[in-house]
């Protein structure tokens, strides 16, 4: 069901998309303060629902590129998605007739808000991730048949690049990385234009409505009292995610994380009761959780670092020393365990030599080797 | 005068152009049989002499970019430069009345030719550097005013790239550089669109009938059994260059040369009688000439290597060990010897802490530091 968002709207949204980015997908603080901007202006958004759109509507989705690390140093100017938006509009001679998400998280549920509160555009309610991943080809659009390209991009100089490169999306996502690079380690992009049809058949629905959910779930039981965590869990069951369980809980004892390449590297190891210890890989994302030698999750399934006391989302930029964490593994839906779908975004694509077990088969932890 | 070019009339262009390519400007080999199947397509070429262009007509320049020692083991297909010149047209949505060189070289002065053939179009007889450079915002257009943005790029796969960046053509060249190095060491760029009154302004005119000359006498020399090298000297009095002279004549005994951002760098020792010696610097193209400590010439004078007994141009990436070669100095019109142009392509540029001082005022060559 289609449905209107408000700027009283923003606080769960933000929150909720921050912990559906599962460490990457930028910080929420910033991607809250540029949509509170853009809906002062605008008042309110119109949040489509995918099986509302027409099946001729045309979708340009949009988003930032960049290492996290840099991103929380270097505040957008706010008019660079849009200018990536038109440039592709312009380079296809199509004009949008609605907006999507690439992907969840704290600043990319965020900035198509931005651009349809600018434009007068309505907002899909769907992404192409289902959670945030470091990589452009990483989208089920892509797994299912959508180019991604022509791209463009667009900077806070109103410099602009468009690619068209054919069918390769992982080679267009190089390309397009060594652009961002030189354009200080951060860029919008608007990429993988579609039809309402093609959205319906390639698209994660309703994720901004899940991570509304899962906003409000934090907040209520914040306010009465309740464990968030748990209630946050508890609530996934009735979505298309189907499954979560708190994997871990304990103190952050060590961060080692390095931004190369665009990408911020690295990892953090977390001190539970006794010896038992987690640590979890990323890549701008959470990629592996394992507990004492023993694997708990991995992607593309979600594993989610929260506050413990708030269930408030870190984001691998933000891990500190010290921090009371509680780690969440939430299941990825059907479309995104396929063959097709693990060939783009499992284990094999960021270097782990592991199968995909789904989160909720390690209940029984398995032997890590 | 415009003229016709035919393919009776290529080896001597090539010749020519790779002398003024100054060991840059890619390979005449490579350059020749790219523009002899142009033209066995074409049949010949229109060379428009650019007081003969309309002064709204539309010129859009044509190149290859890269490492030249990446450029000699890639042999391009032929239709790349006429993609990145029909992505500028569709881009900029004005199509061209005309091509142009972007530089002189073995291959830069034929790519344009390339596209003529293949587009039907003319060849202004001109270029924007009056030698080659390294990179791209090292041009007289640049220096008077011409944007380099938009730029499009193109490769063998078909895949093409848009910039638009404003007036910064060095921050052009960077993101461009980037790509080329992405695109496996070589693109074929469009840019520097301009009118026809503005080639007039801003570019170095006639360097292909330069070339053509400079060719030719290599060649009659070496069937008159005269020695080409002289007489390649003694010819450029006549021409807007104005001045020629042979620096030194010896044997290659070093050459330190590496292939890093996309460029080729380095130095080549020659040893000549007694105890003199002469070092060259070069990235992509020769820079500055050394002898036993003394300066004999720098950029944006020519330096040119050629093999002593044929007067034939040696490409930086073409040095080898035990070569015997004569050096030439060559003076650039005074439009490249403005301190604008000094500013833009200037020793400073390169990294050398040296003022520019005119090949022809060394002749009692100054003591190096």
């Amino acid at each position: 069901m289609s449905w209107t968002l408000r700027k009283a709207d923003l606080d769960d949204l933000a929150r909720g998309a921050a912990l559906l980015g599962t460490g990457g997908g930028g910080d929420p603080f910033v991607g809250k303060m540029l949509v509170t901007q853009a809906l002062g202006e605008a008042g309110e958004i119109t949040i489509l629902d995918p099986e509302e759109l027409d099946d001729d509507a045309w979708v340009i989705p949009v988003a930032q590129m960049g290492a996290p690390t840099v991103v929380v140093e270097k505040m957008p100017r706010g008019t660079e998605p849009e200018l990536a938006l038109i440039t592709l509009e312009k380079h296809t001679g199509r004009t949008a007739d609605a907006t999507m998400p690439m992907e969840c998280g704290g600043i990319n549920s965020m900035i198509p808000l931005l651009v349809a509160a600018r434009r007068g555009l309505p907002v899909v309610d769907a992404d192409g991730m289902g959670r945030a991943f470091p990589q452009l080809e990483m989208e089920t659009f892509s797994v299912y048949g959508i180019s991604a390209s022509p791209l463009a991009m667009a900077n806070e100089h109103d410099e602009v690049a468009i690619f068209d490169t054919g069918s390769d999306n992982a080679r267009l996502e190089g390309l397009a990385r060594g652009v961002t690079s030189r354009f200080g380690g951060m860029a919008h992009i608007a990429q993988y234009s579609m039809t309402g049809a093609d959205v319906k058949r390639t698209a994660i629905p309703r994720t901004l409505s899940l991570a509304s959910a899962i906003g409000r779930s934090i907040r209520l039981s914040r306010e009465q009292r309740v464990d968030p965590v748990q209630a946050l869990v508890d609530g996934l069951a009735d979505t298309l995610y189907g499954y979560g369980r708190v994997l871990f809980h304990g103190k952050v004892i060590d961060v080692d994380r390095r931004t190369d390449e665009g990408f911020a590297r690295g990892s953090v190891r977390i001190a539970g009761v006794g010896d038992e210890e987690l640590e979890v890989q990323f890549q701008n994302e959470n990629l592996i959780a394992v507990q004492s030698g023993v694997m708990v999750a991995i992607v593309p399934d979600l594993i989610c670092i929260v506050e413990a006391d708030t269930a408030e989302p870190i984001t691998t930029e933000g891990l500190r020393y010290g921090q009371r964490v509680a780690v969440i593994g939430i299941a990825t839906p059907p479309i995104m365990r396929t063959p097709e779908a693990l060939a783009v975004f499992g284990p094999a694509s960021f270097g782990l030599d592991r199968p995909f077990l789904p989160v909720e088969t390690l209940e029984q932890p398995v032997l890590a080797e």
